[in-house]
């Protein structure tokens, strides 16, 4: 017999991610599918990139969403900045960290691994220690909103040290794109990549990417090809920006629906405008923090992300029963730690149109009651 | 001043996909986002995959749908299956054989192409002498359906003969799964991969793919790591399955909403039933292959696919005037040809909910009044 129709539970979804999507963007994600080659459809997604130029704050042409998860636009970036044999430099203090260092020794690189304690950042000092032990380094790879620990790493005066030694700066911005401030070409970004899940307000299945000069110079001078052909940009910049000679030319079936549900969030991204929006993502958190802190509870960072709130499990609580307790009888969720963190940390997500006084002040009165329990 | 919403118009999508999405399944894409860990999203994921078997006629219990478009299903059988320095034999017919040797060398195989005209398929005894010249052989790919020319490839006995070596069989099926007769058990595949935007009546944006005991065999045998992290089945396994040892484990963020409307895609194809659908899909393509040779139109290929009718177009006749003006005046999209069938074809698309009497009707009504203008 068939399944009954898909009817999720309307959650508050106040983890690492997927966060609460608007209406008006999950309406435009259902709105009637287009073929990826329909001048509407191209218009839409040329509207999406230059979009996202504003929300990156970068004039770099060879912007857009790659077809596939966050994960997608870090494998996008490593497979085409790296070729075998390159050294790398990947600042590791947390699971995405760790995982930029495997994707980038699955390329074939041999990298060089910057850690520090999980919740701590980098300093330039740590940076420039390392760039001084292997000076043959090509790229430098670093989280700037560890979703894992929820630390926010400053990135100030890292691209002059890196581009001094003519490396390229490849930054992780999934937490942060929209949520904080982030300024690709005033940092000397060279590229970077996010997710559309977060403080984007958009369901997952994009990830947004962004080039500049310096990575399109390094992958022209490629000896090898790039081991993926999906997400090969020698190739996808011809369907995004018709660059690289010849005009624009099909390359895969792009996810239409999700291009206008991105639009869509954009959209309301620049309505409300990034300072605003980013201003209000660091109240929120203000606001979160303090009824934390009240309630007796502690941040884990050093430097805490507004976008992801990461807290110690205080000692002798069920953390699994705690958040089954959220899910089921308020209906929000929040995440657990990952990896080593797994058990003794609760990581509670304020992003994009999550990021409001309801909602915090909501999961303050939740965790209080369930705590009292 | 920011954009409109998006609206985009609503076509009849007649091309060689995505296919027309109905409302039922555009509905359950706009439901809302829950988190990829949530039990409801995970009963969701299980369903989907459980159907999938069903449509894929496999008992396969590594059968799921890749977080990408179809060529993103292709490049993680392909990853997964191959290591640097193996044989592998790839049927080149078209855009897509061309393509899968593209994405094999890239993993560091050495492709041997079976080839033969554009529009034609392969025969046992073609493939009987392409194994015995390449003893060697480890993998065998092959197009079921090449939706570059419409051609059908036939796949009783490949197996045998593939099995005969110690060599895998894998087939991509992106334009068969669900319109046309496909039996991965019975016919002894031991991988495939789709999409969702053909035959499934789904937008773009996931790829199913099912992995035999053979190919699991060749991946747990591997001497090296799988080269894309995003596609390394050995992780998504305990993800997807909770197979290969440790319980379900958390890989990357999945498409939420696009799984919604796979499942609730799958639910429709098995409301109507695999046979009866299999069965509209041929029907419908001999009601509009009659109607376009009554019009003097002929086809390319040798053995027709019923999903994706690939005719010439008729000597003097404005290849791009003609679809602009089906567009324009109809609503109705049909796809062009590709590589170096284009200005030469037409390929015109009846999948899944496409499939109708009243679009095959509508096209052929619409192409008759263009053509005499």
């Amino acid at each position: 017999m068939p399944l009954p129709s898909t009817q999720p539970a309307e959650r508050i979804l106040l983890g690492p991610g997927p966060s609460p999507v608007p209406q008006r963007v999950l309406r435009a994600l259902g709105a009637p599918t287009l073929g990826h080659l329909d001048p509407q459809y191209l218009g839409f997604m040329d509207e999406a990139c230059a979009m996202l130029r504003e929300v990156f704050r970068t004039r770099n042409a060879l912007t857009f969403p790659v077809s596939g998860t966050g994960m997608a636009g870090m494998e996008c970036c490593a497979v085409n900045l790296v070729e075998p044999g390159d050294e790398v430099i990947v600042g590791v203090n947390g699971v995405f960290g760790t995982r930029m260092k495997d994707v980038m020794e699955r390329c074939g690189a041999t990298v060089h691994a910057l850690e520090t304690t999980w919740g701590d950042t980098f300093t330039l000092a740590q940076l420039q220690a390392a760039l001084d032990a292997h000076p043959k380094t090509k790229l430098v790879g670093i989280v700037h909103a560890e979703t894992s620990t929820g630390a926010h790493q400053p990135l100030d005066g890292f691209a002059d040290l890196v581009h001094a030694r003519g490396a390229l700066l490849l930054v992780d911005a999934v937490t942060s794109l929209g949520g904080h401030e982030l300024r690709v070409d005033d940092w000397g970004i060279d590229a970077i990549y996010s997710g559309t899940q977060k403080c984007l307000s958009c369901p997952p299945g994009l990830s947004p990417v962004s080039f500049g000069e310096r990575s399109l110079a390094r992958m022209d001078a490629r000896k090898s090809k790039v081991q993926s052909w999906y997400l090969d940009v020698s190739m996808l910049r011809k369907y995004y920006t018709g660059g690289g000679g010849g005009g624009r030319v099909y390359h895969h079936t792009a996810p239409i629906n999700m291009t206008y549900a991105l639009r869509e969030a954009l959209i309301m991204v620049l309505e409300e405008g990034i300072d605003q929006r980013v201003a209000r993502h660091a109240a929120m958190h203000q606001r979160l923090r303090a009824g934390l802190e009240q309630m007796g509870l502690s941040y884990i960072p050093s430097r805490s992300l507004h976008s992801l709130n990461c807290i110690r499990i205080p000692e002798g609580v069920d953390d699994a029963g705690v958040r089954k307790a959220l899910l089921a009888d308020y209906g929000i969720e929040i995440g657990g730690g990952l990896g080593p963190m797994a058990g003794k940390a609760w990581r509670i997500g304020l992003m994009g149109y999550g990021a409001s006084i309801r909602n915090v002040d909501l999961v303050l009165a939740a965790l209080r009651e369930i705590l009292h329990r």
